[in-house]
């Protein structure tokens, strides 16, 4: 078979197995936002079902030898171009999917499933001891995981390659020990701030509505997105012009705001891949941490600044009276506090990659068995009082918050920290090449913005690595937390200033 | 292999399938539903994948091997078994699909939806001569499908069967040559009824507040189904847990409400199916005309009855000011007249078998090749005043109203007649054996009615034919008009009365 014939081949057989991979993804979508709870039972063997498709047709010797035949056009092609690159991109996902045995795979899916169940019973008692059982067999299911690769520096590795290809345990330790002194300083420094407005009786229906007037001013295309409500808020797409936000409105407060404006950044991210990469391996993001770079910069570094608001703050003084009286100048001091607490979802940007530290140091001590599992609450507890100075009043406001770890999912929570890290990397450059970009956000206009990261970064999918993809769209490879730093010493200053004046 | 294990390979390879074509309702009904529609490019691609996936697996060789291996278990278990039903439906189904090639079956489908967006167009701008080549083509299709076929009486044999397994055209046409006068007749004498209260201003969230109220009554298990607007409304279900029932909500009038009975009787159906059939092609109703018999049944023999209005009609009352006034006798008249119209969708029940008949008579001339594509529009005129005595305008409200067509669906329309007349042979049983139904039913209780149903018929998907499950709810294996024509002739005799009174 000649290289095109084969890459014909090859491009037919992925787009299936995407197309695959995408119904999953609907049932999923529907299970968590519209589905009732009667369908789950059948939504899961369904989504099983569709998984193993996907999977056993990717991991066939066939696409190997498509794969082998395709060799030619890397040498033919421009780095760069969509064919070499999924041809590149292809064999590396192969290889590493092939690795991890059918059965074992399916007995993770199975345990993580159970996991789930247990871990959502137990957060509702603060009851560890009832979720240690599952905790253990998914974490006994993660060393034979590791066992399924070879070569690496950390049993930790592995699993942080599955959201972070590439990088290694060691560079992330690298970028957390320089954040770790830094930001508890910084935590200790911050003022209190008044922030008690934020608070109050903030009608779901004006807070969707608002929601509803700022989307479409971020770039996405009429007809190629949509927001709903949901429990636990989050993004996905089926393509670039089918892209679904979700998010979660309390009537008591204004977070659906910050929520909506993540998802948004995943959302832009998806909308802005081009459409020859749809129905291929390159669709989506190189790694979880730039993709989490993009909702954090639409969250953070556009929606909790001041050019922002100047446009829209107003618009929102309008649907919510309460806030007629209180200051711009107030209203961003207090989304911009920080202020150490027990819950990572509901931390500030300070506070935040503190969480996730502790979360990483507890990972890494897990998968290399230098903690036992039933000594995990203390120990959670203990980093809690010395990163952040906060005392865990029960597990379910400490150890068992989050739900990764039931569903056997390690080596996740580092690429959160890292988004916030590179976002600011990108966010550096993004300054030095659009000097104005203050005054058109300030005026409404993010489009200079969403040109520029489409361009730079939205476009390419997952051609490149994170490294490759970083180096191109921030100037270097590696991650860098100095930008950060300084972003959040600006802001704890400004804090300050005011506190102090 | 012997005969119990080749039932568990065959039932884990039906599981399978079953859950691919799931996945595709989620993603059909999504597309209908929810989906922007900057999604439907990738969306047509996941489907058709999807769909060859279904279909590959299903007509593959290793299918017959385990049906073959299977045959002792419909000697050893009982007819009415889930198991010797699964192995009889499951050959019957197999050995038809394998009579069509894989490359008719996508060259189809291909044309169905080219054929489906020419109509569209054709339709908007009443340009039959637009639609024209599409519709020859898709009948071309057809007319080589039905040559996949063999030893049929009619070339529409295999067309009807595919919604009426083993009925023939010779025995629809038996009962429509009973309907076709005696409808003429009835819709001559129906007098005309003041209605004009029907039309007015009533609010969709009453509407849909009212349909939200109606609805839990029906007998549906909490949470284990959804309703939801849609253009053009349909039921589909995911799993007996899972029902999606669909509606139309207009400002104007109030329509939405039996639209809304119509699709939850599709959905009892599915909701009353045994939950074993789950997953096998045992799930679902013997036939079309058998699924329509319930659609009718919920949306008339209940919905537009004295009794369910006598408990509903002061909560309509109650959500609608301008019904204040008129009296219960009066609605009801309304509600129940018949008055010949343009539009099938839009016909009473009265009229509306009519409107299917002439499709039926129009379908085999088509077919039988004895009417030309181009002399359709007027054919159609032609027969729209011999049968409802009415003028058609233009083509957007005669030839080209319904989307059938437009997807070579033939051999469709029967069904919706069919569902009529058997809906009536039902109900007559139901009353014979339900001496009380009213009295509950007037009471707002539908439970007994829909616990009959459930048990007599909703309960056994498709393990009969449709034959055997009319002898079995009904007594009789035939279908037959005359209970449906006295309930006409009930209806307008009672039109009449108070018109002359």
């Amino acid at each position: 078979m000649d290289a095109h014939t084969a890459l014909t081949a090859l491009q037919e057989r992925l787009a299936e197995i995407a197309d695959v991979a995408k119904a999953a993804g609907v049932l999923g979508w529907d299970q968590r936002v519209t589905m009732p709870p009667g369908g789950g039972e059948a939504r899961a063997e369904a989504l099983a079902t569709l998984g193993r498709i996907a999977h056993e047709r990717f991991v066939d010797d066939e696409t190997g030898r498509l794969l082998d035949a395709c060799a030619p056009i890397e040498d033919e092609q421009p780095f760069d171009s969509d064919e070499a690159s999924l041809v590149r991109v292809t064999r590396r996902d192969w290889e590493k999917a092939r690795r991890v045995p059918a059965d074992l795979r399916a007995e993770m899916t199975r345990e993580a499933a159970r996991g789930h169940q247990a871990w959502v019973e137990a957060r509702r008692n603060s009851d560890f001891a009832a979720f240690l059982p599952y905790l253990r067999r998914n974490v006994d299911l993660k060393l034979r995981y590791i066992d399924c690769f070879e070569g690496f520096e950390s049993p930790y590795d592995p699993l942080l390659d599955d959201y972070e290809p590439d990088m290694k345990a060691s560079e992330v330790r690298e970028v957390f020990d320089v954040l770790r002194p830094a930001l508890t300083e910084l935590v200790a420094a911050a003022p209190e701030v008044e922030a008690g407005f934020l608070h109050g009786e903030f009608p779901v229906t004006e807070q969707r509505a608002f929601a509803e007037e700022v989307l479409p001013t971020l770039g996405f295309e009429d007809g190629a997105m949509r927001l709903d409500p949901t429990v636990h808020p989050f993004c996905t797409s089926f393509s670039n012009r089918d892209v679904r936000l979700t998010t979660r409105y309390r009537g008591d407060d204004l977070e659906s705001i910050w929520s909506t404006l993540h998802e948004a950044g995943h959302g832009l991210y998806a909308h802005g891949n081009d459409s020859a990469l749809q129905r291929t391996p390159l669709y989506g993001a190189p790694s979880l941490g730039l993709n989490e770079s993009q909702s954090r910069t639409w969250e953070n570094l556009v929606g909790r600044q001041r050019p922002f608001w100047t446009f829209w703050y107003p618009r929102l003084q309008a649907r919510f009276p309460s806030l007629g009286t209180v200051e711009l100048d107030t209203f961003l001091r207090a989304i911009n506090r920080a202020e150490p607490g027990l819950i990572r979802v509901d931390a500030d940007e300070t506070t935040y990659s503190l969480h996730i530290i502790l979360r990483f140091e507890l990972e890494q001590e897990i998968v290399g068995g230098r903690i036992r599992l039933e000594d995990l609450p203390e120990a959670w507890n203990a980093r809690m009082k010395d990163f952040l100075g906060v005392d865990v009043p029960d597990d379910a406001h400490g150890v068992l918050q989050d739900v990764h770890w039931s569903g056997g999912g390690m080596g996740y929570f580092p690429t959160y920290a890292l988004g916030n890290v590179i976002s600011l990397q990108i966010w550096q450059r993004v300054r030095e090449e659009l000097p104005d970009v203050d005054d058109a956000i300030a005026a409404g206009d993010v489009s200079p913005l969403g040109e520029w990261l489409r361009e730079r970064l939205y476009r390419h999918g997952r051609k490149y690595t994170p490294k490759e993809m970083l180096e191109r769209v921030a100037g270097a490879p590696e991650i860098d937390p100095e930008p950060y730093l300084a972003y959040l010493r600006d802001k704890v200053e400004g804090l300050r200033a005011v506190a102090v004046a």
